[in-house]
């Protein structure tokens, strides 16, 4: 008989529909847990929008280094229009992104054939875009003179090292690699930002040398978004940075079944500190505590969780009882819990 | 009888498609002058690939104040893959958008009936984007250390300013006034870019208080890029910075009949120097000289200008002459110049 294998999971469900989804997503855990002879035992952190009002605190260094301890996170969604805008988000979510090292932010997209698309004619759509999660305009340098006056002046600074740029470019040619097209496209906007564009294209352009298999080919940010409404099945791997990353990343959700599906790993490939997983949507204050919210996407993290942690079979069992479950989906409305419910049977079988 | 009044034009042709739909849209003001009771003298200027490869220059300082003298600058599309990325994008385009002080990008999208959409179902699309044109990510500020060593560190430097935010603002709210269904969205990043995003958000909502008739609303860049694709009916006119107003334009275009039909105004609305108009689409070298381009980005451009010299009824013909012309598309491959002569007939009525 072999032995139980136990992972721990800080969790932190945070805002809005984060709760909700992440109850389901834990439900799908379990259930593939047992089957795979694994335990997951988890840590809940109220960090959010009601601990900021309680008590000022986003993410204090303690909580952080208890959270540092596990084996993985699974997050629910930050954010809430009670808190002034950027406080979570940088405080909490970017806190933990930047703090434990989660370079490459891993957001796969991909169209199932039974799920509406708004685009008429989608085609095959399977890439995965390796957003850079450690740098760019991201990284909070910046600041404000005389604000509030006419003479106000606000700054953002977007940092890109060597460092920082080879490590996610070689994470995304090792996955395309490993994919059947074998493809990669940078995306960036070189033609105007001309010190980081040409960081990242000289950067790609080596890397490249070590991995002749590899069809490459280079896209400024705004021609990647007609593509991806005209011919997104042209994408494989796409590598970007931090901002464009973001924005490509939502587009790439509306188009191939929406942000209900969007799965998201914020990934530390060194594993000097855990990997955290989430959906790609917000907290969606507004259907928040109703079980209006899909709980596909935060299903689709857990896999991608499983997958990190080198359970392969639990993680292409989330993913083929979500599949079986959307292949099924008739447009009648089900609660949160009913869908998480539907796939953890599925998964569980 | 009246008197024929002679307008100044500066023509800058430029790269790849450029001359070519520069071209038929000179033949739409044209006829359209006739009709009107003006005449357009223009002058050309060989800017761009070729001038740069023979002299080294992009645009000469007294070049650019020869331009200043005219009325206003019709260009065709600028860059080239034999120079280097950003060469003729900074020193010649942005130089005469930051130099002529053109802090109104003007990008305007409709979804006409009969032109496909690549949206199943994209509803009535009529907006437009107020782009801010001479600062944020576009300045230029940010520069480069130890380049081409593992410790090289890129950055790019978003600069906004009260000044520079106060006065687009105020101008989307202007039109956004004059439009019958009077909405403004600002997109921006506010949860993460904390210092430009409060100074625009605080900027809109201040200005809002003079305008009380104005629905405002806000979403994130990436939040934006959905609703371009899942909801695109939504939006009036939206306002925002030079590097999301670059990328949800093109966005913009694709959804709305294609980069082919996007026109756009790089306006001075004070005056003090020549507003520029200019299609959306880059230079197409892969297509350039084979009479594929579609003048009609460049021909709604001309009308764009029409409006900016105060002549709306010209501008009006053109666009009634393109609207006629695109109903009655059929798919037959027409060239460049058979476009350009089935818009010009039309509009010389
Ligand atoms: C909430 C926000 C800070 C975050 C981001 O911009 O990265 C979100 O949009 C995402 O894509 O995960
Ligand atoms: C060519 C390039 C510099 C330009 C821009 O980024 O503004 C183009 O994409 C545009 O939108 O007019």
């Amino acid at each position: 008989m072999s032995e139980t294998k136990n992972f721990t999971l800080a969790v932190v469900p945070g805002d809005g529909i984060g709760p909700e989804v992440t109850t389901e997503a834990l439900k799908v855990l379990d259930a593939v847990a047992a089957q795979h002879g694994v335990t997951f035992e988890r840590t809940e952190y109220d960090l959010g929008a009601k601990r900021w009002h309680a008590t000022g605190e986003t993410l204090p260094d303690a909580e952080l280094a208890e959270i540092r301890k596990h084996d993985a996170i699974l997050l629910g969604a930050v954010g809430d229009p009670s808190v002034p805008s950027g406080v979570l988000e940088r405080g909490l979510l970017l806190k933990l992104r930047f703090t434990l090292d989660h370079y490459v932010n891993l957001r796969p997209s991909k169209i199932y054939p039974s799920v509406g698309s708004p685009l008429a004619n989608p085609g095959t759509v399977d890439f995965v875009v390796v957003r850079e999660g450690t740098e760019g305009p991201y990284v909070g340098n910046g600041g404000a003179l005389r604000v509030g006056t006419p003479a106000e002046i606000a700054t953002e600074v977007s940092v890109n090292t060597a460092y920082g740029v080879e490590r996610v470019v070689r994470d995304a040619f090792a996955r395309a690699q490993a994919r059947p097209r074998k493809k990669l496209t940078l995306v960036h906007k070189n033609n105007v930002l001309v010190h980081a564009g040409h960081l990242w294209k000289r950067t790609v352009d080596e890397v490249a040398a070590e991995f002749p298999e590899i069809t490459v080919d280079y896209l400024h940010v705004d021609a990647a978004t007609i593509f991806l409404v005209t011919d997104p099945a042209r994408f494989d791997v796409i590598v970007t940075d931090n901002l464009f990353g973001d924005i490509i990343t939502d587009l790439a959700a509306a188009i191939s079944g929406g942000i209900g599906l969007a799965a998201s790993g914020n990934i530390n490939p060194d594993r000097t500190a855990p990997s955290m997983f989430e959906p790609v949507h917000g907290s969606a204050p507004d259907i928040a505590g109703q079980q209006k919210a899909d709980p596909t996407a935060a299903i689709l993290s857990a896999a991608l969780l499983c997958e990190h942690l080198g359970l392969t079979e639990a993680a292409r069992a989330i993913e083929a009882a979500v599949e079986a479950d959307i292949e099924e989906r008739t447009g009648s409305v089900r609660s949160t819990a009913e869908i998480g419910d539907a796939i953890t049977k599925r998964a569980a079988g």
